[in-house]
């Protein structure tokens, strides 16, 4: 049996929950789990916000653990190593997407915490192939976030090709934008933090903005015109998108990988004087996990966390929605 | 002087119009004008819809002809040789995009047919940078709608490399969409052409559509779900732009070459889960140009004009307007 959280409705707190994996699978690994991060999408999840939520709902998809057990078919990862697990527990391996090495685009992914229990627990389980493992460099306890809100932003700068001599914005320092801002400084970027909290202002210094932008002055501001590369949008809410549009460069890129529910409502015109794009990208693949592992090793990057034990979880969860959490909410044995 | 056709208020009849065009610059050439394209973005000058509008206005910016006097910086035409002009006839040379090659997207350039005065006469003139020669196995009576939107639409398929492989389709079947078609068919790709039309859709098949598929219908079809890797939309006016990204492939692209004054109105979800991209681009730069005319020369791609004098310009602005023309409208001496 696996000893996991769950809640049985929306909005419901967390109860210890036991449920039965069966027989493992012959493509899959066991995980022990011994970090979880916290998500905004386990908050959505837990709420029903998408509508996908199957309760009893057990949450947790920034594992890190050690693998207690493998099925037949599993190579690359040994009995005892440590492992990393994020968003997605599995794919079709075979779509076209997945043979180009676009896992993460496969439409029949499988999301770790839609439809099957997730990482608020002792044990998780799933396909080896998404599984990942974690460098002995790497601090194990902070390391769960960079499996999705980290390699969520990491990602967007592989599939863009984004060159260290691109001016980078980021709009939301959070869970998500305090991973950009540190990855971004040692790609060499300039690196410019749109925020209108003074506390932010300073960490975001210190994390690795060259400089901040009070996001409420923007209309205003026109000596940002033609300025960024790429704006990194990683919030959750509506914002004036033209008056950033305005900001971009030629052929400067406005993208988004916080989803926001209400629709853009972007002019065109601004598109095509200046031939910019306005896109989006969700988790990446396990190649590019494996990428931004060695990456961040090689530069000591890491995600700054709260940690708190699995039977506080309700607690946690509770610091991670009243977003006063700096920066990411970890679950930790 | 100059002998041209100019409007001299919104909505109102060309007439003849005469003016002195001063000295030639040192870096200009004077053209003598052959054949003229009129394009849609010559009406929205002619009813002021942009708000940028100088009378009088003597409109048109798909020049072709021959160079009768240039200054004396001007190395690289001849007298007499056959050039063409197009929405920009100058740049300011030096900022980042112009030393970049993107003199298109320079914030200097000038439009041929805002504050000055365009092709609708009987000489032109332009800064050399933005007049590119025509090769002599070009025909010159339909050469003219290359120049703007000819490269308007080849010039996406050079900014995003567009490869062979991909699956292209285009929205509306006109002045720009009717030359995609062509340039796309021998680009390699696999070509959509959405189109309601009936009369369209046959003309679509022979001008290079593999298939062509009912706008209309879009909604209901879910067949043609994660099929395209980039959609041109050449019309101007609003669809339900989140239909058409459904059709898209995972790292699919919409791309605007039409200018809708509404606003997009695009969910940001399927953006993110599928990485698409909505971008837009205008015309090209003159090397852009150069590399068009090698290409369309090479693979005998002729836009498809129905050709007026040009004292018949007023009932050649008409037939433009009426939506029937097939599909670009010239004039001719």
């Amino acid at each position: 049996m696996i000893k996991a959280y769950a809640a049985f409705g929306p909005g419901e707190a967390l109860k210890p929950f036991e449920y039965d994996p069966g027989v493992l699978r012959a493509s899959d690994v066991e995980i022990a789990v011994e970090h979880c991060g916290i998500c905004h999408s386990d908050l959505s999840m837990l709420s029903n916000s998408w509508g996908i939520t199957q309760y009893p709902l057990v949450p947790g998809h920034e594992v890190v653990g050690r693998i207690v057990d493998r099925g037949e078919f599993v190579r690359h990862l040994k009995l005892g190593q440590r492992v990393g697990l994020g968003w997605h527990s599995g794919y079709c391996m075979t779509c076209s997407t997945c043979l180009s090495g676009d896992h993460n685009l496969c439409a029949d992914a499988e999301p770790t915490i839609v439809g099957r229990h997730g990482g608020f627990a002792d044990k998780v389980r799933a396909d080896a192939a998404s599984v990942v493992a974690l460098p002995d460099t790497i601090a194990a306890q902070s390391a769960g976030p960079l499996f999705c809100g980290g390699i969520t932003v990491f990602n967007v700068l592989l599939q863009h090709n984004i060159p260290s001599t691109a001016r980078v914005a980021v709009i939301g320092i959070g869970g998500l934008g305090h991973m950009a801002l540190q990855i971004l400084k040692v790609w060499g970027c300039h690196v410019t933090a749109f925020t209108s909290s003074e506390t932010k202002k300073a960490d975001a210094l210190k994390l690795g903005a060259d400089e901040t932008l009070n996001s409420q002055q923007l209309d205003a501001s026109t000596s940002v015109a033609r300025q960024f590369d790429l704006i990194l949008s990683t919030v959750n809410v509506g914002l004036d998108w033209n008056a950033y549009i305005a900001t971009l460069r030629p052929k400067g890129r406005l993208h988004f990988v916080g989803a926001t529910l209400d629709p853009l409502d972007i002019n065109v015109f601004p598109l095509i004087l200046n031939q910019c794009s306005v896109s989006g990208s969700p988790v990446g693949s396990p190649a590019s996990i494996h990428t931004m592992l060695d990456f961040v090793a090689r530069h000591n990057i890491e995600p700054v966390v709260e940690s708190y034990r699995f039977d506080q979880v309700n607690e946690a969860l509770a610091r991670l929605e009243s977003g006063k959490a700096h920066y990411r909410v970890v679950l930790s044995r």
